[in-house]
């Protein structure tokens, strides 16, 4: 797993596909140099006036619904819309799920045009499920149960996405397997945006990668092993950030190797 | 006094309270780094279909009229009337007052609905306590002095504010003491933003801490002393915000002891 | 030449004029610290409530169209019109020309108004004048000719501009003039926002200079050679941006010496 690791790294690398991104305010900056930093590029663009366009150059789109309001949603719904229609991977972050009853109705829907990939925390993935059960009904059992990993295959039954769970272990689920990747740190839970960055390299492996397991699986460890190398090094929350995207730009496949941490299970 | 604001600083590492930000698109990714470094859990939202449950869900709120427009604005003072009928403390940043009639208009309005601190440079607590006055009249002579102090003591009266000035001499007036805060470096005038994550840490102490000037006290000193540390190490205006946003995150009470130069006088 | 650069760069420091950005989301941050670094001072603002206001208070104009949208796209043209009314310099940053028919329509009518300077990559100069020359008719054969400096002549002619082509050598194109500048670093293109961070910077010159050839070419000498050297230091494109900031501001009449590569050549 590790060569295809690294080819998928070179992979985006050589081939930089183009990203589509409609996120949120805080983290805009963050997740255009994480994407640029692993060699993809991204495009920032929200306006209804040219979405379906951009959508249209782009190789895959990032939905991150961080701070929302009554257009930006509207925004978001056209660019799923336009990414499913042309059969473009797009990946869902699901920022604050359960926070609000607006949030929750604007997932519902992007949920309904069955993302690639849904990558959120623990709270936002069990959120997203329960919202999701409470309106479809005849949930079964499993489902109900409050862990996030039962929740990941909740979604990715009803909805088709890949779902990759973030924290301590990153775990990504799918129908076929389940991956726990043991890497990061702890620090990176103090800087923001990181997680929605993860989201946005996860955007850029899934468009320039057609195993979309492997490109989630690459993405995630590139991103969680960076993290953990430059939380080593770091004063504090400010050079982590510095130093993190310093190593998604300058990773090699010695460090790879030397920490990875990946477990995989297969789904009966 | 010092030993109080260790305990301060160790309460919102501690209690990591939840602080709502409407606030400028231009320092958003630094705010919430500030508050995140101090230990507490920034939410950006400003969705007029969602603010009434995100300040319900908060500690506190932070008001910065930044990058306000026409949609903004009313999510501002949505935000600040559904804390001030909640009681939560909030904290409001009067960015460019005084600029324009448009930002003064708004926080005519935003005054009026008492903020539990306001803090801005000398310029925007003149500007902001002259504004008041010409709409408001009837205001006594020390007010219409054109100093900064006096302006908070007018806000402070007229308002029930705690006022905090910040410049080379950072100022806490409140109705019975005012506090100075020697603190701070020239080269923090240099880096944008560090004005609104003073007052984004401002937010997250009152929402964590009962006494409110003891709280804005030790945040204020918090931010100046990480500052003046930081920028003793910086090569430049890159470098001190990387290095501000590690001293927040790392900084002891050996060096807030060892830095802090805090003079207190009491209101006669 | 370089005498006059040093020369700019010291009037800006020492005046630091007044700069209004009407810009993208993405690196709002990062340019009013490039901005700042250099001495000057920006002021965010797009709210059509007091965009005249503002302009009013400027010394010039920066107008970026990244992320732009049907409100903002409003924003642009008042902010220009004014600009232009008031005969204050502006420059325009066409980000993501050719991209989508929404962009170019916003990018004539911005042409129309008459921007001062005009700073993107060759490929936004190139459909900057492509789009300018399908609606205007009449274009000479040089023009047409698919070459960044031809496209940049074709702008200058026809709407006075001076052009900025940013690139591995950056060329400025003014009706008597061309200037080369060699200096940079590849690995500024894998960090967002050092484009619209030049332009900012010219934003500022223009701002503060009256002899405008001069403004731009020290404002681009000195972002590509402040660029160059934090390059060579940075273990990647996190302390890029870093050690630009800090090199921005900290930056000698020394080092301009030693690093510029500056080639003039006479239009005839």
């Amino acid at each position: 797993m590790e060569q295809i690791i690294w080819k998928c790294i070179l992979h985006i690398r050589n081939t930089s596909p183009l990203v589509h991104n409609v996120t949120n305010y805080v983290v805009m900056n963050n997740t255009a140099n994480a994407v640029l930093a692993v060699g993809a590029s991204p495009i920032m663009s929200h306006a209804h006036s040219e979405i379906d366009d951009i959508v249209q150059i782009c190789q895959s789109v990032v939905i991150n619904i961080g701070t929302l309001d009554e257009y930006w949603a509207l925004s978001m719904l056209q660019a799923a819309k336009k990414a499913s229609q042309l059969q473009k991977p797009w990946v869902l972050d699901p920022v604050g799920a359960g926070a609000t009853p607006y949030r929750d109705r604007l997932l519902e829907q992007l949920l309904d045009l069955n993302p690639t990939v849904i990558r959120g925390n623990a709270s936002e993935i069990l959120a997203l499920a329960k919202n999701s059960q409470t309106t479809t009904k005849g949930v079964d059992s499993t489902a109900q149960s409050n862990e996030a990993v039962f929740a990941a295959r909740y979604l990715n039954r009803q909805f088709g996405s890949i779902v990759c769970i973030s924290g301590e272990t990153d775990i990504i689920v799918s129908d076929r397997q389940i991956f726990y990747i043991h890497n990061g740190s702890k620090m990176m839970t103090k800087v923001t945006g990181l997680g929605c960055s993860a989201t946005a390299v996860i955007g850029a492996f899934i468009g320039g990668i057609n195993n979309k397991i492997e490109a989630i699986v690459a993405a995630t460890c590139l991103f969680s092993i960076s993290g953990e190398i430059a939380a080593k090094q770091a004063a504090g929350t400010g050079s982590l950030q510095v130093l993190l995207l310093d190593k998604l730009f300058n990773i090699t496949q010695e460090e790879i190797q030397q920490y990875i941490q990946l477990e995989v299970k297969d789904e009966k």
